[in-house]
């Protein structure tokens, strides 16, 4: 192997996973950064809260960055198992239809672990759908629990991991600092 | 203990530390969602590479939040440690000034942990500061090794750790997505 780091073949795929803050919004940061190099970038949201992504949401429209809410009555808290696959295949293909476009340098999958981490998408058809994308086109993934075959498959992953929250000390959490 | 979560008496201050990518990101990306609301932010950068905050500079300029290069030619190479020493301490003091100004409610530190960490500053100082910093302003402080009695004070730490790099196999970090 040469000590030269080779140019890459294609894109890069990010995980961002882990129990810690920080997720979201590193991503946020990386498509806010290349938002400023003119790069064209979206988020699409697996978890719709209805307070978390209102910060998000703001920034986005006045920065004129898409951040599009998928599904705002998905949940990881049904008891059908078969609505829930039906549900996040139909989202998944929302994403796949976005990245497969080619118009994107960076298309974050916000909270997409959760579907593949819950067993409704196989995270080898995830894969192997990456595997073909646009040569352009970063994927960011973020999430709790990321399967260790999209570790495995990812060029970049970071833990985000929790080493003290204000929720321990009884502080709430706050507006523009945390979402 | 109540199980309800009291209202903070002051805003927050944030450690982003470890190894891993997505410290200085994260920042950005709670910058851009205070941003979004309409707060005001600034991020003070210690460690100024030529390359690394362009995006981010791009974007600051570009959404009108200010990113401020602090001395162009601060190192943590230097072999004088007291010229580290008091260009650390001119450094701190622009700092100071911004936080104490209470024109922000977010200001981000980024990489301030390095002269915590090499000495040149004595981290209880920055402490008892930030203990009488304006109660409107959330500080954000970013870097590796962040001291344990930084730690301890802060109310929010998250530790991103590096899982799996690029650089790794050889790929050279992408802009956009990395810088």
């Amino acid at each position: 192997m040469s000590d030269e780091p080779k140019a890459p073949k294609h894109s890069l795929v990010v995980v961002n996973t882990g129990n810690g803050k920080g997720k979201t919004t590193a991503a946020l940061g990386v498509l806010f950064r290349a938002w400023g190099r003119g790069l064209n970038v979206c988020m699409l949201q697996f978890i719709k809260s209805t307070t978390s992504n209102y910060g998000e949401n703001k920034a986005a429209r006045k920065a004129g960055i898409e951040i599009i809410g998928l599904g705002g009555g998905f949940t990881w808290l049904s008891t059908d198992i078969e609505k829930d696959k039906a549900l996040a295949r139909e989202l998944w293909d929302q994403c796949k239809e976005k990245i497969a476009s080619g118009d994107y340098d960076v298309v974050a999958l916000d909270e997409f672990t959760y579907p593949l981490a819950y067993g409704w998408l196989p995270t080898e058809e995830v894969i192997e759908f990456l595997k073909q994308r646009p040569k352009r086109t970063h994927v960011i993934i973020t999430g709790r629990d990321a399967p260790q075959e999209l570790i495995d498959y990812a060029d970049l992953v970071t833990e985000m991991k929790e080493i003290k929250h204000p929720f321990q000390q009884g502080i709430k959490a706050q507006p523009g600092i945390e979402f």
